[in-house]
């Protein structure tokens, strides 16, 4: 029995969960994938993810990977996985990957959509997948602004100050904001992110499209590489990881 | 100060709720909201609703009453009991009655909408609100079988076993099943509806859609007058209230 290296993409609505990660006594996506392959065969296993998604936000397109020595054949294990998992989280394929396949050093780009719901009453059937501002925002300042992002450059004002990093240089390839009906949709591309970014970035945006800030503070902020010079972090309910290209 | 009927349109996703009418030591919604009301306004006060919508089922349109004796003035209560609910029910409208107005009596028309996802993976962000049946369903065949029961008909084969009342006729002016992407819709439009009757035809329909019954198999059922014709009871996180008449 050869060993193999299982790649899964997998869909959660995270809003009744503590993030991907493992944590001790704590509800997340990491934990219980884990326990359900554990479970499918037979010995305890980890499943690690390309992204480590926070408290609250979703994903329509994660990838993760674990190893095993099992004889159940790879076309059985997306069913059998689904089966010991909550409705919320869904593997939508596990297939054979290369023994060289590195789950996190292989990363090409990532793309997270983040959505703002302007309407004046609460969303009910979406308001685990949005941010309520019921406000008018200014969306094509916002979009141009935006574009001072695209390209690559230090991100340090965007990053948690609990990120201690070396370097705080990513790139950038598209950060885009649409509007239609009573959502404001802030699409971002880019080959890696610091932790929180994209929640400061949307939050940074937001104030912009409140009309706090002109479009062009944007270059003022990435040029202070300091946390406390951009926007407040947008809340993570928004956030969705859509897919990760190897 | 004279007392006030404010009648409410209420939206709710139901999926974490006991349904809507208050029982002892259950999350409902009539109970969230009276004791909201009762918070705001200093007494004890209760909220009667239209539909007595079941455990999981939601709600876009739903219509309810309280009675006041208040100084706050009708164009608060909307936001102030809004402020006092969770983040799954939301206050639509609130806005001063009739004293004649009867919530239940008056009804003239009710729109429920059933979803049901055929898609093979289970939709993460839709479970809340459908019912997830992974199969090919014929929704000509469907439609077809969901014109007979158009008009004014005995429905008692799409009652609950446990409805004990006299009469059971009711008068459906639309039922029409849609297809579009993975989701079919079956959106009934009636004067009044039994207990679970619209999950019981949802139910039969489902049958009809993977082939089991011909659509002709609907006029038997109604002809039979017995809960044991028709097809097993839909999920209720389906179902959703659209709209009340008066």
């Amino acid at each position: 029995m050869q060993r193999r290296k299982i790649k899964l993409i997998i869909q959660y609505d995270g809003y009744d969960y503590s993030g991907w990660q493992i944590q001790p006594g704590k509800r997340t996506i990491q934990g219980l994938l884990s326990d359900a392959v554990s479970d499918l065969v037979g010995w305890r296993t980890t499943v690690h993810g390309a992204s480590r998604t926070d408290a609250g936000v979703s994903a329509l397109g994660q990838v993760a990977v674990f190893e095993i020595l099992s004889p159940i054949p790879t076309e059985n294990f997306r069913d059998a996985i689904n089966d010991r998992l909550p409705r919320d989280i869904v593997i939508i394929s596990a297939e054979l990957a290369d023994q060289s396949f590195d789950i996190m050093g292989g990363v090409k780009s990532k793309h997270y959509r983040y959505t703002i719901y302007t309407g004046k009453a609460r969303p009910v059937f979406d308001i685990r997948k949005c941010w309520h501002l019921p406000r008018n925002l200014d969306t094509a300042a916002m979009n141009r602004a935006a574009q001072f992002l695209v390209g690559k450059k230090d991100f340090k004002s965007f990053a948690s100050s609990k990120d201690k990093r070396d370097s705080f240089v990513r790139t950038i390839f598209r950060c885009d904001v649409t509007g239609e009906d009573k959502k404001v949709i802030v699409d971002v591309e880019g080959d890696s992110f610091l932790y929180n970014m994209v929640r400061n970035i949307v939050g940074t945006l937001a104030e912009i499209g409140l009309g706090r800030w002109p479009p062009e503070k944007m270059i003022e902020i990435l040029y202070a590489k300091d946390r406390r010079a951009a926007g407040q972090i947008a809340p993570p309910q928004g956030l969705c990881l859509m897919w990760i290209k190897y």
